[in-house]
């Protein structure tokens, strides 16, 4: 693992360095299934002993997929806190399974394309990411990734139920597809509220970047669906597909439409970001993260030099704190932190 | 006059555009007579009718004197509205004079280095304006104006009291000393009160860049001697020179405590200004008056390339609203008072 951590700030799943369709609106689509052994109880109610016989079970068998078989077996409960951060910081590992890493597991494919996450919520988490927005791409990552585990796994499952979860909002199918989208322009011409609470009539969920109770951040969000029983994973897809495609479009339309209305204020909002981050000698996270959602906006608007999608979204992740202090190799206090992030950003716009 | 206007922005008075004494500190100095017409009551209680009489006459005789000789009769009450206000922008003028311009007048020596108001608060208010900080050189500057008015006018004087004046704050010399400071290091190391009321107790008075009641802008301050009346022109004047000497002192070693103490927060300050005005597509006038004032300090730290204070000075005044509509000749709305300043800063700074 350490062959893994020494260049890690580097080491980027494909999504975080390539433009996918509709890159302009949408950072990644993700795809995970939830799976159980039938044998033990779920992670919430097991003991020790057995989240440890679990954990050694499913790392040894994971491994020899064919997805993971040249890939990392991260040994979670071994890193180091900032280590556990920067898995986080990269959306490979959860809140959950950095905040208790005891008996969790996490194996990561050699192209960080695919990851399982051992005792999260259940026994196994299977996740598998794209660029850009991108559902059929992403089912049939995450299928053939299934299908690989049911060579090595055989999975609780009910032919009422589906397959069965800790959570009950996992029955079924247990696969949700996640688009983390950009929405600035629905963000700044005030529509976001209204456009949110129909996809959440709609049962899809809205998170900030980090997943559930996690704040927005730079115009940031993660959408996803919440129904995964009573339909097959085919029309799960065909539903998100139809749904989030007409976000995209109101997206790129109200883009349009603040431009119409206010082009001289777009012009000097991303301006200002622009040069804030190639000037600022200290700055926080959440002021990075707005300077470079402004970036992107100013760029799909074609105000600003053309940057390709996969640095600003490296920048992104890479201006969080885990990411920096692994960077300097040391923890980093308030003004340490702000100085370093600030350094990172210069280095790039203002070249 | 039309050509006085005609080029009015580049039209500046020395301290403008040249360095003097104590330049990282002090913009101008100005010294200020009061003088008055034994045979006419004061402004506030003459008639239409004497207020014309006294004008005509003071107009007609301040112009033989050889400092405005070849100077400016700007007629004050014909001029534009956007006329009179760029002119109190340039300090030429007060702000009593641009709001009831009926009946007043007001000469400027060629160079613009001294100025005679009519009928303001009194008959007639000579200045004199030198760059940085220099009350001995204003003094002889106003002095000698003074003389030449004396081969002309005849003046109230009372054995007892001196120089009659309209309000009796001005009685006896009626020389008033008046230094523009810019004092960013004791605002930000939070000391500025207290020298402030240090000098309110020693009878300075201390007011915002227009003079009575006109809020602080940019960290500058117009502070100027109260007391006029028991001490002769040159005690005044020595007394000016030591107070208003230790203030510089002051600020020079709260700039260099604040750089020793966070270096860090000031560069990122002094860079984030200059970006700002190197970038912004909109600005307002209070952000740019802050702006200037960072990005002064950071030039006197050496912290940003070095721009000639007399750049600094004259982008501060023509950044304001009557400079403005002047240049483009028109009156300007909210939004592109906001962008023509815009403009005007970054020509200068992102080149």
């Amino acid at each position: 693992m350490s062959d893994f951590f020494a260049n890690f700030t580097a080491r980027n799943p494909e999504w975080l360095t390539e433009a996918g369709p509709f890159s302009d609106v949408a950072l990644s689509t993700r795809a995970r299934l939830v799976r159980n052994l039938p044998d033990f109880p779920f992670p919430h109610h097991a003991s020790d002993v057995e989240l440890e016989t679990i954990l050694a079970d499913m790392s040894r068998r994971l491994s020899r997929l064919p997805a993971f078989s040249d890939g990392w077996d991260v040994g979670f409960a071994d890193l180091e806190a900032v280590q556990r951060r920067a898995l986080q910081e990269k959306l490979l590992a959860s809140f959950r399974l950095v905040s208790r890493p005891t008996s969790r597991g996490l194996l990561l494919s050699r192209d960080l394309s695919r990851a399982a996450m051992i005792n999260e919520e259940d026994h196994l988490r299977l996740h598998a990411f794209r660029p850009g927005f991108d559902p059929q791409g992403t089912l049939a990552s995450i299928m053939a990734l299934d299908e690989e585990l049911e060579q090595e796994v055989e999975s609780a499952f009910s032919p009422e139920w589906g397959y069965l979860t800790a959570s009950p909002t996992n029955l079924g199918t247990g696969l949700r597809l996640s688009a983390l989208l950009h929405l600035p322009g629905l963000v700044l011409v005030g529509e976001i509220e209204k456009v949110l609470n129909a996809l959440r009539q709609l049962q899809f969920s809205v998170r900030g970047l980090f997943g559930e109770g996690s704040a927005v951040r730079g115009a940031l969000f993660q959408i996803s669906n919440l129904i995964t029983l009573g339909r097959d994973e085919a029309e799960i897809t065909d539903d998100f597909q139809v749904h989030l495609g007409k976000i995209i479009t109101y997206e790129r339309s109200a883009r349009d439409q603040l431009y119409g209305r206010d082009h001289l204020g777009i012009e000097d909002m991303v301006h200002r970001s622009w040069a804030v981050l190639a000037n600022a000698r200290v700055i926080t996270a959440q002021e990075a993260f707005d300077c470079l959602s402004n970036i992107r906006l100013g760029v799909s608007l074609g105000l600003l030099p053309a940057v390709e999608p996969g640095r600003l979204n490296q920048l992104t992740v890479q201006q969080q704190t885990a990411h920096l202090e692994l960077e300097v190799g040391r923890a980093l206090s308030g003004r340490d932190k702000g100085a370093s992030r600030a350094a990172l950003l210069r280095e790039f716009f203002a070249a």
